[in-house]
């Protein structure tokens, strides 16, 4: 199971995931010559070397690559297969949601062809129908997925927080699911091969959730970094079994963006602290 | 305002949106010995040259063409192009919804460049941020969008239908921000920039949903024909005034898979008929 290998990374590493959700004013000086598609995946190589000590697994944004057209998307196929190529676990950032037999089609363009990646984002506002088409990846081509449950923006709370009859946010209710149906895909390190995306936001909601996902459900935390989410919340999230990884976009693959001096250099700086200051924070719980 | 252009289509023409889901399956004897890209483009080009008279526009699902990696992105963006160059509504159905740093890279994505659209589908569990980042778009370059609400697949009750602790479910809350939403983008027409993806389900259902959108939410309707929707009941949900358009997607431009004769003359028989059928049931209110 991809969870498995994850969960181990996770271990080696550390529970940091590099988002590449590269923008044009991310390429350094020494790339600017290059096409925009060379630009792009010469600047992730980079990143990814700068990283590769502490990245559990790399998320790749896919909005940032369907921008810029057919150029953008074969740098994105170029990114992806370089880090498979290079034994990396790759989560496509793609947040599709759609019926069964449009969601058919998205699980076979993201698992398998040009844009082939061990796991995906999904939107659950559609049902099981939106999420089951994937089921048959997870088994028999070792992927994986990580559904919205609880986001970091600030509109989060707008659909995502409304409570039924019993005081149960939205929320909770595609926890649970999540969690049901991930019986079927329970790995050894008791983790199921579907995850959730869980933004941190109060420790109220930190702690109904880890309640919820109760070891079953592993965590894809956004929010690290540019978006304000402190280490110590993190850590009370993923807990010191560590179950889930938690993703640094900007605050990594931009940091040398205005600086002098080498950007891999300045990138990788940045991400042993982001590092260090995950592991740090798990070590004081 | 976009929205007022499809508001006459319909008047000219029918509610018919023709929904150019194209599957490699469906591409007729003529084109078979053509690239998969050039395939898919000419199938297009037959379909649209069959239902141009009955369509009120063209919703294109992103879906297929992404399942055949960069070559069917390729095919998706002449596609594109060929119904923009030739005045014709297009409708991407990508279903997108994110954080609002990468909503704008999706409403460019979406709105200009290769992939550029008129209107766009979105998915809002996580929000008006994931929202509002295509609404510079909708004054600017005349652009519009639909919001999921109520969708037609058997588990679009799992979370669309849970009720707030006042009875009210999650898609008549979606839909009332996005009557809200859509306050600053009203067209001549009456309806805004921001419609609403609705599908028919039960009686009750359309009559909720008719008194919230009250004249100001154009409807996008999916469900006619494969998916089972009757035409009286689309005609109860779009009233007199035809405010919405109806999807039809295999039930047209798979009418000619295993049948002998011409591809585009069974196609064209089927929009004919299918048009007729919503038109007549419209009359009948």
């Amino acid at each position: 199971m991809i969870v498995d290998e994850l969960y181990e990374k996770v271990r080696q590493r550390s529970p940091l995931c590099v988002g590449l959700d590269l923008r044009t004013g991310y390429i350094p000086t020494e790339f600017q010559n290059f096409s925009i598609e060379d630009g792009l995946f010469e600047t992730a190589k980079m990143i990814v070397d700068a990283t590769i000590q502490n990245a559990a697994c790399y998320k790749v944004q896919i909005a940032c690559y369907e921008a810029l057209g057919l150029e953008g998307l074969r740098a994105y196929a170029k990114i992806l297969k370089y880090l498979r190529d290079n034994d990396e676990i790759v989560i496509a950032d793609i947040k599709r949601g759609d019926i069964a037999s449009t969601a058919e089609e998205y699980a076979k363009g993201h698992f398998s062809g040009d844009f082939e990646a061990d796991m995906a984002t999904l939107n659950p506002y559609m049902g099981v129908d939106a999420i089951s088409p994937y089921f048959p990846y997870f088994k028999d081509k070792n992927k994986g997925a990580f559904v919205l449950v609880k986001t970091s923006n600030p509109s989060s709370d707008d659909f995502e927080e409304i409570e039924d009859k019993n005081g149960k946010p939205l929320y909770i209710s595609v926890l649970e699911a999540i969690k049901n149906w991930g019986e079927d895909f329970l790995g050894n390190s008791g983790y199921s091969a579907i995850g959730a995306v869980v933004g941190v936001n109060h420790l109220k909601q930190i702690i109904h959730i880890r309640e919820v996902a109760d070891g079953r459900v592993f965590l894809l935390v956004p929010g690290f970094g540019a978006q304000g989410a402190k280490a110590e919340d993190i850590a009370q999230l993923i807990g010191q079994e560590q179950g889930g990884v938690v993703n640094v976009s900007r605050g990594i693959i931009a940091a040398h963006v205005g600086k002098e001096g080498s950007a891999k250099d300045i990138i990788k700086a940045k991400a042993d602290a982001m590092a260090k200051e995950l592991t740090d924070a798990i070590g004081k719980l």
